[in-house]
């Protein structure tokens, strides 16, 4: 292998990131994207989907940890939750940390990043194994249309509002979500970055800040999204962030973190005055 | 010009990140390093040091805020700053947004850094021209050895522990900054990536730790420098940026900020387990 292979992924028209890359583990093509896993020097195992970091070994931690906990630790009754998309598996193995959690139900369009997940990324995807976990190969829009069951946490861990997760960033979606949604759960979806997505930003937090009686966006780190910065939406009828959080029950766990502890739940929801600026009208 | 010109950055030896340039504004090699600006399509123009991003247009307030303004509004008294390093006059622009302050010194050790800013970067180096604002050219470390003056904030805004800039990181020039600056004052220094740089985040904050009773780290997100989430040292004998913070303050200045506000001034100082778990045993 050459020492000086790099993988770059152009971010925007203005933007690349290159990463020099070991070897090539998977590349194969699926009816929704392309779909590789590579070996980095400095960020261990990489997923990208259509030449777009997905996930990266060696920060998958925060985004897994922050896309799921700031809302189970506000849940601590919660038994029952549905992640759309989510196919690396990161998602689901967090949420299973909770031994409350009796199910946990992915509905994930794109078989080949589980199956590939599955086989290369066996640290993300661990979680397939647990009797509690539920895999279904389906359209994420589809499948809540139809669905008639009830949850307490719904995550939406989708890729960009473009290809196979554009129709998850719509009205109609999040109503179905409502309708599946307890009133005393949450839910929580990929939230874009606050420097170069504004616009989506405003669409997504529009939109739950319609459905749903809290809206809020909190933040996180990313070492392989572009700016760094990135966020999660969250809504709920009757659970809030901070009123409803109580430190002590994430000590009482003893779950062990990389990121997420009681000070980044309660500091992520802490807006920087431009994301204020940008969202404030849409936040409650 | 063609459209498909980049600029690319080696941020180290695993990781590039590229820019599409629109033109090349300045280009020129001081005794310390070669100084290039550039006028970049995504994030306006950009100051590069040896081919490293330095600060680009598009989000330099966040750096310059957050490097001034929580020590600052934790120092409602302070008359009297000292930058070391600093060269674009970001620094120096927000420290003078103070009106109580009297006298701001910026020690830069390479002129051609301060004039290339002073004609291509105005918005930044606005306060070159405030009779409050005094520029001394010449090397920080040997500036403060001979100081016999005492400061209210001394500000290390220091380029990496890289060329220049390497003694900066050292006990003996920290030595000197405690000497020089007033019990009740507070020391800033640049902090580096709280993901690449753990070692020299140690090294720094035990030679804080060591020599002030009070030593902390806070965050804040940076564009352009490798992994998005950058860091700043605090120290002081007597000053807590939590403790001696009131968010009345921050209202009651009137000031408009892009990035900081009382939410975040709180939320930089609470920190990502795995930063606890790196830096813990220095932080008081």
């Amino acid at each position: 292998m050459p020492q000086n292979l790099w993988i770059e992924e152009k971010s925007n028209e203005n933007l690349k990131q290159g990463y020099r890359v070991k070897k090539v583990l998977f590349s194969g093509q699926s009816p929704f994207q392309k779909v590789e896993i590579v070996e980095t020097y400095g960020h261990g195992k990489m997923l990208l989907n259509d030449g777009l970091v997905m996930t990266s070994q060696r920060d998958e931690s925060i985004y897994h940890e922050m896309i799921s906990h700031p809302a189970l630790f506000c849940l601590p009754q919660a038994s029952k939750v549905l992640i759309i998309g989510g196919g690396d598996g990161g998602t689901a193995r967090e949420v299973l940390r909770h031994s409350h959690i009796r199910e946990c139900i992915m509905v994930e369009i794109d078989e080949m990043v589980v199956e590939a997940s599955r086989e290369f990324l066996p640290e993300t995807s661990c979680s397939f194994q647990d009797p509690r976990f539920k895999l279904i190969i389906d359209d994420g829009v589809k499948y809540l249309k139809n669905c008639q069951e009830v949850f307490d946490l719904i995550i939406i861990d989708s890729t960009d509002p473009i290809g196979p997760a554009t129709p998850l960033f719509n009205e109609s979606f999040y109503q179905d979500v409502k309708r599946c949604l307890k009133d005393e759960g949450i839910v929580i979806a990929q939230g874009e970055s606050p420097f170069y997505e504004v616009p989506m930003q405003r669409k997504l937090l529009s939109i739950i800040h319609e459905l749903f009686n809290i809206s809020c966006i909190y933040n996180f780190h990313n070492l392989t999204y572009p700016g760094g910065l990135w966020s999660f939406a969250y809504g709920s009828q009757r659970i809030h962030p901070q009123d409803h959080f109580e430190a002590k029950r994430v000590e009482d766990s003893q779950l062990d973190f990389h990121y997420y502890n009681s000070d980044t739940h309660r500091a992520s929801f802490m807006l920087p005055e431009f994301m204020k600026k940008n969202l404030g009208e849409f936040l409650s």
